[in-house]
């Protein structure tokens, strides 16, 4: 068996990471969205692709209460001599509910594209929404359960994308699609951070796949700032104690 | 039940962090290491900190076969639709012998400048190696299994802090013990990556738990690379296969 | 908000569990396997169901170097300190590829069964196997990567629902498609354990998703036995040495 | 390298368990708490032993709403087809505070039981409740934030080890201690179920280690209950909004 390897390797005095050298050719140069931008497409980043990066990542880190957060506070509660464990317990729920959605927004954008064959955006958006409210389907990237009805990071995603460069064909798929649902539906819809951030990186060319590990590995940066102030003003047990003062026990076994 | 916190919250039309606007103050103007240092230090950092949060994270984020990428890949090898459990596997190893020595190493710079009362750096710097070597005790941030005689990223990371205006008082105490520790070993000793991390942290006014919070958060985002190799180009099966032909089993119960 | 839930509460004298009194009704007279169908079903099992889950569970628990045992043991080395991290780095693994197989095995029989409109269990498992053979479509709980032809757990398990009369049903279906998919590949094919015990599960009632939920908790307790001998006599370093000596570093970017 | 291990292996016919045939001599013989047993002690388990076991871990299984269980299921509300992440986010609190503690209470019991040289037990009951509180030390095994001032486990748990033939002198230092530490704080005092079954656990020979591996694996088994109500029944959703609703929001940066 030989295992065949082209992410990074090291020697006694040199460490490589996808063909550059660490040392001379990544710390103090590079920051950490340009450095998850080749990790999730093997190219390096140019400055647009690493500033986009940056804030795309920054949009989904975690801001406030949520189960991701709770559930770290309270893996903190029980094991703060490990504090990698209430990181690894907040990004367990990164799935198809939370923090999965831009993968699924890259997947519909990808897909309907490559459906196109030389229609408008405006007709393949039109039939895609109509296909999926058809056939009960629920679309990505629209609705939030708190921000109604504008995601208030939506437009400065877009915003970020259009001086970068990047708002191509994905992003105006999603804001046509956004557009057609609103029409159906006869009121306003919300076109979340997800949707926004999934239809960026499709234009920036990443595989959908690789949405997802970024929006996990910027949750794991946001639950630090959850963590240190558990760490100092710790409200773990109170969670603790609202649940049990809230809960009703009922067997109907 | 009252429960409090200063990290964030969101309305229907915003989201705060830390009292700043994410989509005004924050998104397209702060990168992740800057983040990250307001994550860790409740405070925003200025351009040079932000360097050296992403340098420091760089440094410790993975680049090659490791105990955590190769847990990762592992896991992934399971469960390929559930990627957040590969990242987190990868990160539950960060524990006391890996990853957690930054965290270790600021603890002991801070105590030995705690206890400095006027004395020199050397002074301190040499009773503290002598009092360790006397009580058997292991020295975190010296020693590496693979880079001998010098870690490669040490000399660029203080050369960084230096640069940056954070070679400070724990940098030189770490440097301090580092010399003294080679004098009365007689043989050169690595001062190692997580070494002069923790040291810069320190200087930069870290808390010591924090620092493990960032050597964690890099490497959920250096696994990206791994599991994005291993969803192309996957070994998962062939390090079993390799693990197999190689064991042997010997029952002695 | 109220929090409803029938699992269990407990006061300053008493827990219940599932309508019982833990102290008085549980403890010292059921056993693990017993408490485990509870667990799943939400009903009290008699001797037959709980001695086959015993059986069922620890056909899955781990016995061997495995993806699974792997990470754990890799898990362990970094934070020894943190064995809970083992554990869980360890279960992480069990989706879609491993562990999951007994869920998957469940959804099909439950399925065909279901749509059987009185025709006999041959006609329905031919049907099935031909579907999925024409449409190229992975049977679940057939085939295995060791145990050739017959995995050696499969009779067992099939002996033991037989004598306790659980053999039922969904146990036929899955032997009646063993029989089928030999016959038209022309050659013997594994029925797994996780196709024996998914088949079982079904007869006795258990929804897919809590048949995963056995095989996880049941790799919680095997993965004891792998920490206990990493605490002891150590083989983590030396799997993580004997990667690094069969890895070849290609960069093609 | 060869890696040694004494756990287990396969062959294509048959999967060897610690010296003992799977398929022979386990399935349908032994129950998981003889299993478990056999697994952090690496001797077969008799009758007595395999009761204990049981009773013990059934005794630290999950009964009802803990930091545990609410983890485990806001991960499920997040990620629900990855219910491997659930039960993993659930046992990653397992740690210093929570379900460690059967683990910390073997440490004292076995450390003071050492160092014993010929006087009585309740002598050194005595001495190391002293010594504890003369040094501001907590003991583990005693106090409970909702069982007070008995926790009904702990004397059912004793009657089992005695009616087993288990109530031995790790059990009578433990009880001896509680008298002792009743007595000089002219109170009831609550010896918990963690500190009977780490006396009870020693007096079976067992390493502190493997005590809370005993109790990680426990909590694995009784989370299944909880998520498989989450799954037809869930509240996830609702703790996270009482969890909203209780927060205030404030910014001292």
């Amino acid at each position: 068996v030989v295992l065949r390897t082209g992410v990074g390797t090291s020697t006694t005095d040199s460490i490589v990471f996808m063909g550059r050298d660490l040392c001379e050719d990544i710390l103090g140069k590079w920051d950490l969205g340009g450095y998850a931008f080749v990790c999730v497409t093997g190219r390096e980043a140019n400055d647009s692709e690493a500033r986009l990066v940056n804030a795309v990542m920054l949009a989904s880190a975690d801001h406030g209460f949520t189960p991701s957060s709770i559930a770290a506070r309270l893996t903190f509660l029980g094991a703060p001599e490990a504090i990698q464990g209430a990181i690894a317990a907040g990004i367990l729920g990164a799935g198809s509910v939370y923090l999965g959605a831009n993968e699924q927004v890259g997947r519909v954008l990808i897909r309907v594209m490559e459906g196109r064959r030389g229609r408008t955006i405006e007709t393949i958006a039109k039939e895609e929404v109509e296909r999926a409210l058809a056939s009960n389907e629920r679309l990505p990237g629209f609705g939030h359960p708190i921000h109604r009805p504008v995601d208030p990071r939506t437009p400065v995603l877009f915003g970020l994308a259009e001086s970068e460069g990047y708002l191509l064909e994905h992003c105006q798929l999603m804001q046509a699609m956004h557009e057609e649902l609103e029409r159906i539906m006869g009121r306003q819809i919300t076109l979340n951070a997800a949707g926004a951030s999934g239809a960026i990186l499709c234009d920036m060319g990443l595989m959908p796949s690789a949405m997802r590990l970024l929006a996990i590995a910027s949750r794991a940066i946001g639950l630090m700032s959850q963590l240190r102030e558990e760490e100092v003003s710790p409200v773990g047990q109170g969670i603790w104690d609202l649940v049990r003062a809230n809960t009703e026990y009922l067997w109907e076994g």
